[in-house]
């Protein structure tokens, strides 16, 4: 039985203590985190620790906090020589500190406390040092997940960049379709199908070969017809840079 | 039985007619295509016409060309009294020629014609200048979909933009993700987990308490990251825009 601790109660810290405690295994040894205040009721309360120093040795250590803190959170871990890692999809796997064998074990998904996830489906981009530690890894991912990838730290870099546009800027687009409904009265849900079908395309279509709409079409009487529209100064930007930006792609 | 007539063949018209096909109560009168060779192999060969001047009457008639057409095709339809209606987002009601009897019947849906779709998910948003005429719109609305709306000229115009947020310009980001792995040797597959959540996420979340990302955590230090990574200049503008307004919604 393999130990691991968790250092966070972030996003992603919620969704891999939830997964982590299903599997037979792994054990999670302790947790660390700051505040009781942020953490919900499935994690082990008695495996809690407030300070990284008094988490016991583990043979993984996950380190899944805020990515400007992690160099620190790092040097803080009181052993050495064990196999840490850290969760993020910018940050290099050389600043974790020296003292512990360095990996990255990050999972590609968008976490919310409030929505649960099927781990299974997370795909999860694993980088470590030497082999042995991208061995042990590959173990302990393939348990929690169907989907695993050897990812280079200069791939992962352009991943996230692109994770960024597919889903953060995404929801933004789901976000400022919400308001244009709610200012003239109408259900949300009317867009969801829309919404449903759009990402549900791209697993059977090319993304540029589903594209729709007017921009792709020329069709600059409807373009006119939607500039004028609105109102909300940066929606407009970003409705012109996009149709732009479609029409560059054609 | 009442029969229906369709004019066009564009990726509105082949999923309309696939449907209709199917429905018991409702009888395909013809079909008016401008080329053959754009039609799929379901469309009923019997009841193909070459021009809208070949139609034989029919109750409800469905406009489903290109939206700067609609006018012309609508004053082309050879008889009156008809139902008339077109199947756009955009264009006013009131374009369509005065000697039949006026509506809208716009499914909200991203159509490609190599993707089928479930059309009981579609939501349809009706309009009919009579009371008698929404009425036997909604009857047919109703076989074709589970989903049936009464939407008004000014709530739809306002609603295809919102459409085009949140379908068109989604699927630009999905092609921009989708170029950015192409770039760095990464399967775009590996994005798709992520794609389906967060348009899953909405079901379940308001998209703004949805939110992830750096952005969003103001975590400049990522971003500055990102915006050095991006050398195509649009993708680095759209990037600096929706980051913005992330930033400025919170």
């Amino acid at each position: 039985m393999k130990t691991i601790n968790i250092i966070g109660s972030g996003n992603v810290a919620h969704h891999l203590v939830r997964a982590l405690a299903e599997l037979s295994n792994y054990k999670i040894q302790n947790v660390a985190v700051r505040s009781l205040d942020k953490i919900a009721d499935f994690f082990p309360n008695d495996l809690i620790v407030p300070t990284i120093e008094d988490l016991k040795p583990a043979d993984i250590t996950l380190i899944s906090v805020t990515d400007s803190a992690i160099a620190e959170v790092s040097e803080r871990i009181p052993y050495k020589d064990a196999l840490v890692v850290h969760t993020s999809g910018t940050t290099a796997l050389e600043v974790l500190n020296d003292k512990n064998r360095k990996g990255v074990f990050y999972p590609l998904q968008t976490f919310s406390k409030n929505k649960e996830i099927n781990f299974k489906e997370v795909p999860l981009c694993l980088e470590a040092v030497n082999t042995d530690d991208l061995i042990e890894l590959k173990l302990l991912a393939e348990e929690l997940s169907d989907k695993v990838f050897e990812i280079s730290s200069e791939q992962r870099k352009s991943l996230h960049v692109a994770a960024v546009f597919v889903s953060n800027f995404t929801n933004h687009l789901y976000s400022i379709g919400n308001e244009i409904c709610k200012e003239n009265n109408i259900p949300f849900d009317i867009l969801k199908p829309l919404i449903n079908e759009t990402a549900d395309k791209i697993n059977y279509l090319n993304p540029k070969d589903a594209q729709t709409g007017p921009a792709v079409r020329f069709d600059q009487k409807t373009i006119k017809a939607h500039q004028d529209f609105l109102t909300n100064k940066t929606y407009k930007e970003i409705y012109n840079l996009i149709t732009q930006s479609i029409q560059k792609n054609v």
